[in-house]
């Protein structure tokens, strides 16, 4: 508990209220009760509705409550009182006696490692990172300091993971990129994959996720990359800093995805493929092709841009409409034809 | 082994047959033997190619066979065949030695824990409920009775689990939801995820599906939901009872989908969206607005109304066809145009 | 490090250069250094950015180097240099004390259990095999020679693996196929998956790919079979020799694809139907129906055959521009009609 005066220090709040009142906890909107705040970044609320002890609004607001605290961003005040009210729990307080770490490996100080999990030959880790139950990092693997492995992640030999990088649980790392040559008879043979996945300071991995190790350089996500769960990234693709990938999107071998770039869900980018800085694209969008030009904004499958894409399909919708413009259009030309020619006679 | 009598006794069917006759197995209908059972719940079928000892077949059927049942639902007599003849095996008889179940959890009597498993602190495990190897289960969980947990399934903490719920392996239910804020300067914020996943009685989970967990809130399956593998839930979601997703198909953030939706495979429904009881959406359908009324049935993406859809999608493929027919309506105006301006003359 | 000669021989190269030219590693052509190896299959490549020891190239190219090594494939012998430069390394040396394996199972020669596995009772594991760390076995699994099965695979009872497999980790195989029956209120009801799963020599199974067991019969892959990550295939799909499937593909149950088929990403087969030998699918297409023509290739979803797909849509692109025709024809046609109807006058 805090009290609205320590809170509004928190989360550099300015306050309309009482400074004393006691906030026990954070909730949503229609969800807190008396002794909890809240926070709202519309104006148009319903007000009979809410109960909150409090409530955060962005600065520049018209709503009027009793204890009302003003900041510029909402959402960061909330992240930070959901941080406050609910503290990160670690899954354990040390290395387990039923972890296996080996002995050449080398852990910062305040690390952890949960039951039944597995340190390969090598492998460093930095000081204060948590690896929960179950996790098999394989050899030669390093990990920079404040990041969370959860369980039953795996990584592969050789990769190299930044600091306060978070992996969410059943994530693999590093397993071979997909890569085949065929022999003459078509057979499939196997082109070994002995490169290496390299990510970025304050990644985070979603939950089955999996970034394939290529052929021989490296597949590399650049600091802030946030990938969803469910999200293939291939052999060698490289994502600039602060891209967000969101569930069940594929991006392809060798493709570059620029920085900051949104993706929606189920997202296919092909191979090879460049996407320039600040693209949006939309959920479900085949990304056949480069994007150049820094911000576009695409959708479709092959994809377009956006509003091209927009009118292509509402036409689309409406193609029985047209057609049916199209078949009067030939009656009327028969008709026409037909009294022409009369007079011509 | 049993008897015609007995089996008929078992899946409430009438026999027109010997009741004597021994059954060893069911199996599928062109492969089942001499001593097996096996169904139909189609009149047109190759009897020459049918070698089993007994057949079930629908009520009104008018399939003649030596041993004949007749059911109101061969499929669910097939289902308690299957149970009868291929009967569950546990995976282990109690708590392994070699899992680890903190001393503050409550299991109920004859929960099995495999071994490499790990039961956190706080959690409440049901009756009868199976816990196979290498399963992670984090503190504050509960579990009920008669559940069957796969290996390697990742349960975060605080999920809430009703009875009788099957989780297949590699399935991860609490991971954090996709949430994120950005700084003014573009770089992502994570916003905590310290809400909960609810599920409920006789649920069923497929292998690596993902369900999140919200912000604040819970994210919900009601009874009798049933996702296939791959699947993506995300944070704050609610499904109703009954529905069934197949595989690959992704809910985006704070979607809710009704009783009864069927989905097809690689589906996509976008955030917030609602979808009304009893819809039935085509596979790979994207389900970006709501779906209002109750049974409605789409396909396409975006999505429409499935015979819309249809039609739309019949006329896209005679494009070339109605564009040939524009075209030679330009040639025809202009012969018309010229004839008649010649007359004009 | 080997030299030239030796090279040669082991990739069976001609070699145009100094035989006793060492050679250090394999890398990418504008990567590798001096002491270093690289190929291109291409004859326009930048050669004063290259500066790698010596050159693969195709018999028949026309590119000048001082270390020149001239192969029939050289994609094969890439691999091959992979293979030498980078030698598999075994996860360990034996069965681990840390790992469970069940009293009854028969390891072959030199097969290795990696921490924290688990090996059901009545397995037969060949020679030769590596199971890595926190892989789960279930009873009655068969598993051939020479299979390296990497951390966290979960396969289920009775599944049977061939020779030379390789499983990526994550990998769940024989986890219940997604069979269900509602009671006439609308109730599901599982209908039991007591099938199993056959997986032949030299597959290969991508990181978090699901291979559903049967409801009676089974699924399978045939030799030479590849998926890539988070491929889906449904109860009693089979899959013919040599066939590829890229990430996020889904197979609906009782799909049957042909010898040697190239499936892109993301693309959704729908349940029953058939795909011919030699079928090439583009990424994201949907096959709603059978493909009968062996090396048909198809787009689109629902699918085309290619070239009609790619005019449909670039027809589709192109669509604003009909629909202006559409609507300067109705324009002409009532000034036509106008004038025709004032001479009748």
């Amino acid at each position: 508990m805090i009290c609205l005066a320590d809170l509004c220090n928190l989360i550099k709040g300015e306050l309309k209220g009482d400074p004393g009142f006691i906030v026990n906890s954070v909730n949503s909107l229609y969800k807190a009760g008396k002794d909890e705040i809240t926070f709202s970044v519309k104006d148009k609320i319903d007000l009979e509705k809410i109960e909150a002890g409090a409530l955060i609004v962005t600065r520049g607001s018209k709503v009027v409550y009793p204890n009302l605290v003003i900041v510029e961003e909402p959402y960061q005040a909330f992240a930070a009182l959901l941080n406050y009210f609910f503290p990160h729990r670690k899954f354990c307080e040390s290395v387990d006696p039923h972890a296996y770490v080996d002995k050449t490996a080398k852990l910062g100080e305040n690390v952890t490692v949960g039951m039944y999990s597995y340190v390969g030959e090598g492998c460093i880790i930095g000081e204060e990172t948590e690896i929960h139950a179950s996790v098999t990092i394989y050899p030669n693997v390093k990990i920079g300091k404040n990041c969370i492995i959860y369980s039953n992640v795996v990584i592969r030999e050789d990769v190299e993971i930044g600091d306060h990088v978070i992996i969410q649980p059943g994530a693999v790392i590093g397993a071979d990129g997909f890569g085949f040559t065929r022999l003459s008879n078509g057979t499939p043979v196997k082109i070994p994959q002995k490169g290496k996945v390299i990510i970025g300071d304050y990644c985070e991995i979603g939950a089955n996720t999996c970034i394939d190790r290529s052929t021989i350089e490296e597949t590399v996500l650049n600091e802030y990359v946030k990938l969803d769960n469910l999200v293939q990234v291939g052999h060698n693709v490289r994502i600039g800093r602060g891209t967000a990938i969101s569930s069940q999107t594929g991006i392809s071998g060798s493709a570059t995805v620029g920085e900051n770039v949104i993706m929606g869900g189920q997202v296919g980018v092909a191979d090879h493929v460049n996407i320039a800085d600040g693209a949006m694209i939309a959920g479900g969008a085949g990304v056949t092709g480069h994007i150049k030009t820094r911000g576009t904004t695409v959708g479709g499958r092959p994809y377009q841009e956006i509003h091209d894409w927009r009118r292509s399909h509402a036409l689309y919708r409406n193609l029985p409409d047209y057609i049916d413009r199209i078949k009067a259009l030939e009656n009327k030309i028969k008709e026409l034809e037909h009294k022409v020619n009369m007079e011509e006679k």
